[in-house]
């Protein structure tokens, strides 16, 4: 079976769908919506969470999209493998980072800042709950990034994608990030590679 | 330098014990508390986050406890490693959901249940959260293990460990899981593994 992601594109579903073009896999794309669609019994059979993305890869089913982007870096090879195992660990690291420091937080200020899902829009809101939930982990970030161009080794990785995926959040919500200046210039660097720019126009197109 | 976990052994730091112990490898434990200690310089050299755990593995400095479970798993093998390249992403995965599903409602279900930091104990409250929040994940768990002993492959590994080790959540705050028997069945299963036996033994001593 060929190489499946699931999920619309403007969702978590980025983020693995970024990874494959990057990857310049060739894969069948099911944009399953986050309401609705991904609570039906058929894909519900794919991923019982009923979240997205999903991805199915012969006879192996994955849910969780740092998950899935880490075994096509592991699977797929260059340019989001890393061949060093304390690399790798920190690819490990990151990714987790990204979803326990930054992304429940992120999503919110999202809401706020567009006046998604019932929340009025309210961009200053949006960046006081930013600061305040992501203020800490960001200067960390921007701290680890001083005087590097990647967060791990010496080229972009799975480990870029990943974060800078979550930080996708912010980007889409369009929050303040110019007191992290290591950070913004590392999400330009991950975002001006023609994978991103790809998965974004899918994203664009999908939102419509 | 030898291996070092720091982190008290009642926090998210048991889950890196716990790995450790089932290794049964030689180690040095810093007890670093996750209130003040962890915001001291000399720490924040360790784990910038100043959160516990983190570990020292000659040049490697790890944070996030499913990272460095899942490196100690790869690195010093059985029990807890996994030698199929598909069950290792599977392992990935539910540690990943594990974090994103359940952690944060069961810590606030915990806090609720033991009327911890100025939550007033309330144990029918706490389960109406977890089922709230971590129901149909639970659920998902449950129609998983169905039939099965251990989360991935056959046998005990990191995968069973880090989301049992996130649900030591629920049973410290003494939540109510009969309502999935094969969870609850399985969390007896790898809490009455030595190696368990032992962690826990470190939280209660440290607990006083």
């Amino acid at each position: 079976m060929a190489l499946t992601i699931y999920g619309i594109a403007f969702s978590r579903a980025f983020r693995s769908l970024w990874a494959v073009n990057e990857l310049g896999l060739d894969y069948t794309h099911v944009p399953t919506h986050f309401m609705k669609e991904s609570k039906q019994p058929d894909y519900l059979a794919v991923n019982p969470n009923g979240r997205v993305p999903a991805m199915v890869d012969g006879d192996l089913v994955l849910f969780e999209s740092m998950a899935i982007n880490l075994y096509l870096a592991r699977t797929y090879g260059a340019p989001l493998s890393i061949e060093d195992a304390a690399d790798e660990a920190r690819a490990v690291q990151w990714s987790f980072w990204g979803v326990t420091e930054l992304e429940s937080t992120l999503l919110r200020a999202m809401f706020t800042s567009l006046g998604l899902f019932g929340e009025e829009a309210d961009p200053e809101k949006a960046n006081e709950t930013l600061n305040k939930g992501c203020g800490r982990a960001l200067g960390v970030l921007d701290r680890h990034l001083d005087g590097r161009d990647w967060l791990v080794g010496g080229s972009f990785s799975v480990a870029d994608l990943n974060v800078a995926g979550v930080l996708n959040l912010a980007r889409t919500g369009r929050l303040d990030l110019s007191r992290w200046p290591n950070v913004s210039g590392w999400l330009d660097r991950c975002y001006d590679r023609p994978g991103a720019r790809k998965t974004l126009e899918m994203a664009r197109s999908a939102r419509g």
